[in-house]
């Protein structure tokens, strides 16, 4: 963690779930931070997310398409940690072009920036196993083909390839993470369009009924939040990393069902009941998916190190205090610019 | 040829190189045709193109990221022959943000139009081999990796997964040709930004120098522009073709030097000379090339069936009478909206 005292770290989306958990650990390291938010109701971003270090970063919100202000804010950042997306599949097939926009043209954006403005800075994008699809065998290694099952996918594709287009042609050293699910405190609970794990916490977390598609038995694999902020540092920091792309994965594939059951068991509360499966969303599903993650283990030294009854267990023991902060409509200001 | 006679037809790009030699074809069917195109000066659209069939079809000068517009003018319409695309690999690494808009966001509009208000119609985008890259093994099939070495390359990927997306997800007719480097009469001559064969052609034509970088022997495979539009009509009509992606190739690998000397034989003029590589061509170059189109040969019977000495031969004639046509800056209004 000495590596990144006293460095110049810019984070996007860093109101967000994963990158305010990856702001707090910086702040922790003695990094200087400034986080860029666009704060978009529907997203992630929340104040009381970064809280806790509200009086140690600087905190700028913008959006990722605003690229005058992104040529501005990316100069003389050291490290740039490149978290803001739109991340919610459902919304991808309503609002393509938003979609479109964030994900693909903004990261075209940001490394413009990068060229004209700052060649040096580390570059580390998060992208998600999704593009992958529906896997050819499993567990799903780097060399999987691509087959994106929705827009959000495609664009994703495109975002990826621009950073490691601009590493081989422009120097620009940048890596890309693939992440998987990933969960705990922090995480957007205000709707169900990023994914079912949020939800799922959500509702356990309220004493309601989760209702599971099918017969549950679909398998993910599963990342704790902290796990994946020291991914994201190690790729910031690794000179191997340069030009590459990397999975994260779980320790073990996990059934829905089992997932269920456990976060039950761990919060004392909630249910669940086996629905059928809706026609929009069975379209969308790809069945079982858990990935493997040995190349970042042998280059980077990466491995998942919470488990998931451990990592529920501190989910649902930060959310006991402050689901109200992560279930209300519209958060309160609580850090100035 | 039947099959098109009196149907409707829109054509993006119809005043381009092959858009053009398209809607002659389609005109000669008996189709009712109209032609999209945005006249972008740097681009291949020229009305003398289309000046053959003038007062046989419908001309629309828009841009096909004109949104409004396109969903307009595609109801209604049985066949869209989505041929409007930035095909300048330079151009596209110089401003990337129009390369992403016209062929990434607009075939997303495309898409979108066909999804709200025409889901009927045959839809046949043409991309480029330059989404595979460097070849891993040659001849290249459609399941060698996608491995863009430009940003047209990542943009072209996204604009033929969104087709195979809304295929596959709202059931629009929706089919993919993945064309290798094309010559023939109508041909872009105004610049050497859209790929070395016009500018050679150019060149020889003007019985000036062709300067080839290397040794000229890195080899390619080429389709004379008829062969092209047949694959195109095939594809339109072929059910086998729905949500399917075919490489378009040549007969044989020939190499650029190769080239040079049967153009020169052909026309009786022009000379070429060796020159070391540009810095920045050699870093996007990608070697030999050459594809294999037995996927398109099996399924919807189309081969290449005009040799190089043959096409070269007809498209130095067509230019004999034109050439200034093609060489002047601004294109002449030769046909009313």
């Amino acid at each position: 963690m000495q590596f990144y005292k006293g460095r110049k770290v810019l984070v996007t989306g860093g109101c967000g779930f994963i990158g305010s958990n990856l702001v707090i650990r910086l702040v922790e390291a003695g990094a200087d931070v400034t986080v860029v938010d666009s704060m978009y109701d529907e997203y992630g971003g929340n104040l009381y997310n970064i809280a806790p270090v509200k009086d140690d970063i600087r905190l700028n919100i913008s959006d990722v398409r605003d690229s005058v202000a992104m040529q501005y804010l990316i100069r003389g950042q050291e490290f740039i940690f490149n978290l803001a997306g739109q991340v919610s599949h459902i919304d991808s097939m309503h609002d393509p072009f938003t979609d479109l926009e964030i994900n693909a043209k903004a990261q075209l954006g940001v490394l413009e920036a990068c060229r004209h403005f700052n060649r040096e800075a580390r570059l580390v994008l998060t992208s998600t196993r999704q593009i992958y699809g529906k896997p050819h065998y499993m567990p799903v290694d780097e060399k999987h083909p691509l087959d994106p099952v929705d827009v959000n996918g495609i664009n994703c594709i495109a975002g990826e390839w621009y950073h490691l287009l601009y590493h081989k042609v422009y120097g620009i050293p940048a890596a890309v993470l693939r992440l998987t699910n990933t969960y705990g405190p922090r995480q957007l609970l205000k709707h169900n369009r990023q994914g079912f794990l949020g939800w799922f916490i959500r509702l356990v977390a309220e004493d309601k009924e989760i209702q599971l598609y099918g017969d549950g038995s679909q398998r993910r694999d599963l990342n704790y939040v902290d796990d994946v902020v020291e991914a994201i540092l190690l790729a910031g920091k690794d000179d191997r990393a340069l030009g590459q792309v990397y999975n994260l994965a779980g320790d073990e594939p996990v059934s829905l069902r089992d997932i269920c059951e456990r976060m039950i068991a761990t919060a004392g509360k909630g249910r669940f009941k086996l629905v059928p499966w809706p026609e929009e969303k069975k379209k969308i599903d790809i069945g079982d998916f858990y990935g493997d993650c040995s190349k970042i283990t042998a280059e980077l030294g990466w491995r998942p190190t919470t488990n998931l009854d451990e990592g529920l267990r501190r989910t649902f023991a930060y959310f006991e205090n402050c689901l109200d902060e992560y279930t209300r409509d519209s958060s309160t200001f609580v850090c100035k610019p």
